[in-house]
């Protein structure tokens, strides 16, 4: 079965988001930041549709991990952008624009019921069901690829609490944001054990971290 | 001038310590498993007066980290051991028993006026002045070698905070705690960008960080 995979940049302090998070701004204050390692790659630049781009182990091992995720889950804010767009009108297009990054299925998982949603190579599907049933779609859409769960935070903790993750990768960029969204909210009930089971280090200072759930 | 540094060991979600701690149990559910790289070491052991203990790459990570440090910072809660006994008693000797495990000047931060304790080759000092003070009176004490802040999250803040940091070292453990302390809480105002200027990786799967305020 298509192995479940989550993938997220957090500060040191464990926010994937900074403080002061708007429509505009969504990352929030110093939140862009986790994401300096990836955006000057090649690998990131091709998927955005644009051209050069530096090529290093980071560029690599991003590689790597684009090219083992056959299909997509996210949430619902990851797909609008921040806050509320989608609430006010429940057909906008998210904000990535009419040729999205992603170049695979992907499953929404949102409380509003809607047509999925084409652009270019890129299909939304949204799941009102609930996360079990995103990744159930998700695995059959992936073949023989891994599952992508590519945040926000919400779905990567419904999905560990779900006991449906199998693999974790963080990278931890050298940075206290003081603030914003919080990758792992305190809950009992998800204490648990990981293996860590692979550690590379970024030429930026991030540390690429891999765990599995046991 | 010494150099003050701070080490303390972490779960990937964040804790220092885990939920529902007493005074029988400080550390809270779940949180020995943050310790267990440590306690294991020949290093370790020899501070708390036991024989024999591990020696691999992470005792001598663990012996240089000791060896580095003439002098210590703590809060009042890490001396006494928990919430509440020291409040009740002003003289109680801690939770360190006769023979305390530093061997070394230490300096506690606390509200509570207090004269000095001598336990064998360990003195304790109670700073009532704040954070700046006890830090000074430790690099005095400290000759050459570093002033180590030992814990717990909030005096490490507090430092942080005061911009008094030099080095910052977290030995990430693999292990969701869900709840408990967190070693970071939300402050808009400690934003800031770090260098990381180490990583090893322990045979027990825990991650060693260290960071460079900058």
């Amino acid at each position: 079965m298509a192995k479940v995979t989550a993938e997220i940049s957090m500060s040191l302090d464990g926010f994937v988001a900074g403080p002061n998070q708007t429509l505009d701004d969504p990352l929030g204050a110093g939140g862009d930041q986790l994401h300096e390692w990836a955006v000057r790659l090649k690998t990131f630049r091709e998927f955005h549709g644009q051209e050069g781009g530096d090529v290093d182990s980071d560029d690599e091992l991003l590689a790597e991990s684009v090219g083992s995720v056959g299909a997509i889950v996210m949430g619902r804010r990851m797909f609008s952008g921040g806050a509320g767009p989608w609430d006010d009108d429940p057909n906008a297009s998210g904000w990535w624009g009419d040729d999205p990054p992603f170049h695979k299925p992907v499953f929404v998982v949102t409380h509003h019921e809607r047509e999925p949603l084409v652009l270019a190579d890129t299909t939304f599907t949204f799941v009102t069901d609930g996360i079990e049933r995103a990744v159930e779609l998700a695995r059959d859409a992936s073949g023989d690829d891994a599952v992508g769960i590519s945040g926000g935070a919400d779905v990567i903790q419904q999905t560990l609490d779900a006991g449906l993750l199998d693999e974790l990768q963080i990278h931890l960029a050298p940075v206290l944001l003081g603030g914003g969204v919080r990758l792992f909210n305190e809950n009992d009930g998800r204490a648990q054990r990981l293996e860590q089971t692979d550690l590379r280090e970024s030429p930026t200072g991030v540390v690429h971290l891999r765990f599995r759930t046991v």
